[in-house]
């Protein structure tokens, strides 16, 4: 007997009408003989409304209250889809998170997983019911009532699929799986049936945001088969495998980019041992996120830096990097926060040099600048100007074949 | 250093702005150096909006849902009242009723409480904090959420307040305290200083809804110190207590009445042992709650039995009551859904035989006909005919000497 965990968004259970139409799919497993674990967010809007009204009260509401209050949207939410696989004949029961045990650590607002224990869980699986948890949400030692932070409800259910070893966890979202590339960019952008962990982290973290980064990262650790799916039409999805196959081939997943990018560089930099902490680690004690670095080899005596931050974060990193330049005597500061990032990610391409210089000569073609390049084992990240954005996902989205 | 729980309802909460109110009120105790533990209900509105989604999915809502839905009405204010507090410069801790281990029965919807762990609150106000408590909300054994029915945050103030030996459980409302009897009726009506809780057990009754009855028993029995105080305006309010001062002397509290009676009689029933369980019995068996019960003696071999019911449950009552006069082989049925019920509510009455005349001989001043009449330690009832509830709640009042 298949155990699935199924996780829906906030626009999937957005009015009463749809969380009968989630019902209406939840039972359509379980009547065929499956057992299911439904994990759900917030009906959409909800939360929303939730941090207006602390908002009203405290401009920087107390974590620890703004948790109590926000939990409330999937408790809501939890009720409601209950209720509505009642009334369809499906025994069901519902969960908050502190119910099952989703013990977190203490970082309310953005708290992480610790633990999850099962058994109640198992129990009711066991006695032929469904069981509705409460995504986004868990509690501390203490039992202080936490969250995850916006999108945590995709980690739940990772999380909860890991903990009851399921046998898949599906995420459904208003988007039918994972696309080469945006289908707003390229409109011959093509669904992939499946994607590796690796890729999919690349593909996340890069702006395409089907999936929490955090839920993909737990699923490749805890080897939890992932799929994301649409709740609105039909259709197997994208399957997010651990196993490479074909490894012998390089395979080109997609095309990711990311338009909320800035890039500082600082030149003429005494080239000693720990210049690069000196450089970065201002940056990140303002809690600013450091994406790429690019260190060229020293000319002479001295050193070029190079490194791209969140657009808005730029004016900040680049107050922190001139008083830097100048206890470092460096020559001068640039910056520039009109560019964007686009990668190329696939398994395999580190040991097919081939593939690197096929995606510069292709942007090359199109009289593309490239401003920075770093790699990895799945991925070539090129820096250009804002402008080139559509055209160099085009370019390269011909130039591998991707097209549906 | 006094200990005080202070319990708002919902219109106390009803928005940011009283919210930001209650607050300050809070604040002032605690800067004054009091210990206060809150306890508030769902914001106004809020639990007819949960209740509105839940039926638009279920008729008949499953109770164990229902409860989970409902419970976040008063999550959401104890996180924004916390807030606010915070935002004072009042430090404020939020708890659920499960977070506080207000453990109930599990009857869904309308559970009961049977223990409070207090240890935890204590810890906070030791550690100077205002701590505040979902009202209405409670776990079972098995660590489901419950609510107590509405109106249930009154219970959960005393129940509070007898865990921790709070000095005063103050019960803030719309009103500013318990009047002799209704304003709109009578507008010379005065606000008692003080009542005790089998005086108010009555008037909570008998339709003064003031208080929840479930809560002025919990405190009679705990011994709690109950004030019941305006949100709105400044004043003592009305302080109900365990102490009958003034023990021989009879002293009249008030007008209690219910507008929602409805008076069944069945005639010539054979007066035999267990006749009066053969009536009542198939009436409590549908459901039906029976107040006043009045049996004549016996003339010859037949009595007379009437008794009143709620009006809502009159129809039904009547259909049972003519099924029981066929086979008791009674000599006819009598109904009247247009009667209501009028108490005069004091300590000690009984023993003065003078009140209960000089109460009928105000009513019959008016002309007003007495259909029924029951009596009890600290109330006279009697049922007249609709029309004259006004003229006889306002008799009583001049009678008795109750104006402001």
């Amino acid at each position: 007997m298949a155990l699935i965990v199924q996780k829906y968004g906030g626009t999937s259970v957005g009015s009463v009408e749809r969380i009968q139409s989630v019902a209406r799919k939840v039972k359509t497993v379980h009547d065929s003989g499956g057992q299911v674990v439904v994990v759900v967010s917030a009906m959409s809007g909800e939360t929303n409304r939730l941090i207006g009204l602390a908002h009203a009260i405290q401009p920087r509401p107390t974590p620890r209250e703004l948790d109590v209050l926000l939990s409330t949207g999937e408790q809501v939410t939890i009720a409601l889809l209950t209720m509505a696989l009642e009334e369809t004949g499906c025994p069901a029961r519902s969960y908050t998170g502190g119910q099952v045990h989703i013990l977190t650590d203490s970082a309310h607002n953005k708290a992480r997983i610790r633990d999850i224990d099962g058994a109640r869980v198992r129990a009711d699986l066991d006695a032929g019911r469904v069981v509705v948890v409460a995504g986004f949400q868990g509690v501390d030692a203490e039992g202080n009532i936490t969250t995850l932070g916006r999108g945590g409800s995709d980690t739940t259910a990772v999380a909860m699929a890991a903990a009851l070893q399921a046998d898949e966890c599906q995420i459904y979202t208003d988007v039918d799986g994972v696309y080469t590339t945006d289908p707003r960019i390229e409109p011959r952008a093509r669904r992939l049936d499946r994607i590796t962990f690796e890729e999919m982290l690349e593909m996340a973290s890069l702006g395409s945001k089907v999936l929490q980064i955090r839920a993909v990262e737990f699923a490749g650790k805890y080897n939890v088969p992932l799929r994301v799916l649409s709740s609105f039409e039909e259709g197997p999805g994208t399957l997010i495998t651990f196993e490479e196959d074909a490894m012998e081939q390089a395979r080109i997943s997609g095309i990711a980019f990311n338009r909320d990018e800035a890039k500082l560089t600082i030149r003429g930099v005494p080239d000693q041992p720990g210049v690069a902490h000196k450089i970065v680690g201002p940056v990140a004690d303002a809690n600013i996120e450091v994406d790429m670095i690019v260190q060229n080899i020293a000319a002479d005596t001295t050193t070029d830096f190079t490194f791209t931050v969140n657009r808005s974060d730029y004016p900040h990193a680049l107050e922190i990097l001139r008083r830097t330049a100048d206890e470092l005597g460096a020559r001068e500061v640039l910056g520039d926060d009109g560019i964007v990032k686009i990668s190329l990610v696939g398994v395999g391409m580190r040991s097919h040099s081939g593939i690197a210089s096929r995606m510069f000569a292709a942007l090359a073609a199109e009289g593309i600048n490239i401003q920075m390049i770093s790699t990895s084992e799945i991925k070539i990240s090129v820096v250009v100007a804002e402008k080139y954005l559509e055209l160099g996902v085009r370019a390269l989205h011909e130039a591998f074949s991707l097209a549906a």
